[in-house]
């Protein structure tokens, strides 16, 4: 049979999950690889689920007051150079622009890998006096990072983002809207997306290169390893200092801005498909899937099915519903397997018998559970259905973030939890580098975050046995 | 007074147009200058008119049944140079990227000045069948070309655009694409931006690297110079052979498959401004202006004005139009001078007197006609508004296109023409390149197209005396 031909060529997630994750990316049609390593192919499919996430976080976005811009893609190397820690950072994975046609430039520019310095010099441009601030800027773009590895959605040279960048007259100001923007992001991801998040700090040697604090959202994906998924950090004025960045305050003196940035990336794909993939494929999350219904039509060669389908995709179109018709010769198994790949959240058949009885069926693409409904009532059930499978599907990852949080009082114990279950570590800490390395050293695991939801797990560092005061999660990350 | 001394802040356009338009790209701060020659910072009020104009042209792409993609940045220059014509128009303008990290790289890349070459390998991969046909995708992204001269919006090194790239079965399906995408331009054209255009074709001389047929829009500015605004191109299977593109045929033989590309770009917006704008500044044409309507109380101080211009302005948001309160303690005359400024296409002002007249004060950009309407109508009247200064700006535009054709039977008098009124000098043409080439070196016109709508002007040449059977039209260009 067709269907379960498709559903053969995908790897088994149990037998290897990282192959199961590559083979969903390509045969759900959602990215190809380019003829430069690393740098890959956003195809029509993937692109649309993309879109879907700009248009709702943007509108986000311009809630809280940010504006969108457009700067440059190239870096001047002595722009880039004007804040130490964030060129050591950044600098050893840029690619370099040398020649401008045929001539060699006086200076190379590198691609942007984030674009901090670019922003502040325009600030330095347009910020004069108190009445200039706030500026909450935000752009979507790609960025390049030349990295030695890469996977799809997860870590590209290239890749689409957003970055946002925020100048406040005060360092309250600016530390409330590094963590307003961590919210948008850790509710959007919960609301839209059906992942839920941990909101936390990250530890100064986890932290942006150049910000005083970050801020991170991490999620975790079905095989219990930890995704990144966001971040906002808070500069204080480092930048604005090095960038010479002033303003006039109210009582006209000069003053420095403080700094925000604030990103999400198309790894959030590469999330949801780790997160709500299964052995059939793709699962969307219904309010960012390109098809939320898919109409199938049964027996279509039959007088008036494809007219019926037709009429019932119009029928659920009208109502505001992203639907397409399968109308194409592909036969009914071959068809259902297809979609499923794709993870269309719910897929409508209707046939002769259907027809006769003025219904159809739905199928939920989570659980395959089927239900017959009216015609007339096909939309409104439909809805209902999206609604359901966005709940059944958080509630699904929920339970997989909750059952894989495990406590643990030395490193030992860490160690062995990590290696028999997988998730997140939780034990205290006693916020030294040191141990930080030992705990990546001898267990494999980085510091994920510092959960904003503190927990007292006891008084003293597992791994050095000295005072503790913080609650950290450690984990193995993508 | 402050509203004289801002209108005092730009020259004026019959003074030195040049100088009028860069002034108003940054007073209106619309753009500004990046620390890389050619390259600027599209700023958030530049920046959104953009985003207007992206969505409401995406809409229409997509009813034409093109799909977004993103493709990658970097070319490797063994593939730029598959297709010959194509990398002899565009090598000598690329950025080439040549260290990745602080290593040198085997290949150099150049950053995109256009993408049929990474469209072309995907193309090959995706395309087996005829089932695969037609393939048409766009996207929105940045383009690099390493220009000597540059100017706002006209010629960026770096500029923001949309690319259609499409594939189909028949070289007619291709050129009705090619014509399709022609049309969608021109009418995004006249009926959005109100600018009128002339729709036509490329000389061999102005048409696109390797393409077979390049059709064009041609707008004429208020300085009566042309903008080419949007182009399409239709390719044959020239790429498809140099890429080794093939599909299955319905009657299952091998064959090429016919190309087309499109693009218009943040050009458009520098179109924008020379059509509309005014010695007071910007002229947004309603559909694509970021605020289309702008509150300003009168007498603010005073109790119950402030209240009465924010419920006004929910009244008018309600009915879906995108407005602003201007609360700011400027003065009345500083706010009307900058609405006027940044082109916002309709000004309503209420105070104390409206107020007990139940009454508001509504502007028109483009002629500054006054007219009193009840706050109940406002809504209602201010879409009349949009659409008259849509309409004004429109006719306005077309009769500055239309009293500005002159045609000629001589290169003296088309030079002289051009000299006395500048505008577009139509004549007959031989076709061939040795005229095209008399005619810019002594009369300093470029070919802009040869219309459509053909007319007959005579059975010779002005230039040479032989046979001519196309009529063409010669101006001088941005």
């Amino acid at each position: 049979m067709a269907k379960e031909k498709k559903v053969e060529q995908i790897t088994d997630m149990e037998v290897d999950f990282a192959q199961w994750y590559t083979d969903v990316c390509k045969k759900a049609e959602l990215i190809d690889y380019s003829s430069i390593k690393g740098i890959f192919i956003y195809r029509p499919y993937g692109y649309a689920i993309w879109e879907n996430i700009q248009h709702l976080m943007d509108a986000e976005f311009k809630k809280t007051g940010a504006e969108n811009v457009y700067m440059p893609m190239l870096i001047p190397e002595s722009l880039l150079q004007k804040e130490k820690d964030h060129v050591e950072g950044f600098a050893p994975e840029c690619a370099w622009v040398t020649m401008g046609g045929s001539e060699k430039l006086e200076e190379r520019y590198c691609i942007r890998p984030t674009s901090e310095t670019l922003f502040c010099e325009h600030f330095r441009d347009v910020i004069q006096s108190h009445r200039d601030l706030p500026k909450m800027y935000n752009q979507w773009c790609s960025v390049l990072r030349w990295e030695k590895t890469s996977r799809p959605f997860l870590r590209h040279r290239e890749f689409l983002w957003q970055e946002g960048h925020t100048m406040h007259a005060t360092a309250e100001e600016a530390k409330e809207e590094t963590e307003k923007i961590l919210n948008v992001y850790a509710d959007f991801c919960e609301n839209v997306l059906a992942m839920p998040v941990t909101r936390g700090q990250k530890t100064d040697k986890e932290k942006f290169n150049g910000a005083e604090a970050t801020y991170t959202i991490e999620c975790m994906m079905h095989d219990r390893k930890a995704l990144q998924a966001g971040t906002s950090h808070y500069f204080g004025d480092g930048f604005a200092k090095a960038f010479d960045i002033t303003f006039t305050d109210k009582s006209n003196h000069r003053a420095y801005p403080h700094q925000t940035s604030w990103g999400v990336s198309t790894r959030l794909i590469g999330g949801i498909i780790m997160t709500h993939g299964d052995n059939n494929g793709l699962v969307l999350p219904p309010k960012i899937a390109p098809i939320q219904v898919i109409v199938v039509p049964v027996a279509q060669h039959k007088p008036g099915v494809l007219e019926a389908a037709a009429a019932l995709s119009e029928k659920l179109a009208a109502a505001g519903i992203r639907v397409k018709v399968d109308d194409t010769d592909n036969s009914l198994g071959w068809k259902c397997a297809q979609w499923e790949m794709k993870g269309v959240p719910v897929r409508v058949e209707i046939g002769p018998r259907d027809i006769e009885n003025d219904q159809c069926c739905m199928v939920r693409r989570d659980n395959r559970e089927k239900t017959f409904v009216s015609i007339d009532s096909a939309p409104e059930a439909a809805f209902d259905l999206l609604q359901q499978v966005h709940d059944g599907l958080y509630a699904k990852a929920l339970k997989n973030l909750q059952d894989n949080i495990y406590e643990a009082h030395s490193l030992e114990e860490a160690k062995a939890l990590q290696e028999e279950h997988g998730g997140f570590i939780k034990t205290m800490w006693c916020e030294s580098l040191e141990c930080e390395l030992r705990m990546k050293e001898e267990a494999g695991m980085s510091s994920r975050c510092m959960p904003f939801a503190q927990e007292n797990l006891g008084d003293t560092c597992p791994i050095c046995g000295k005072p503790a005061k913080k609650m950290i999660y450690w984990g193995v990350a993508y």
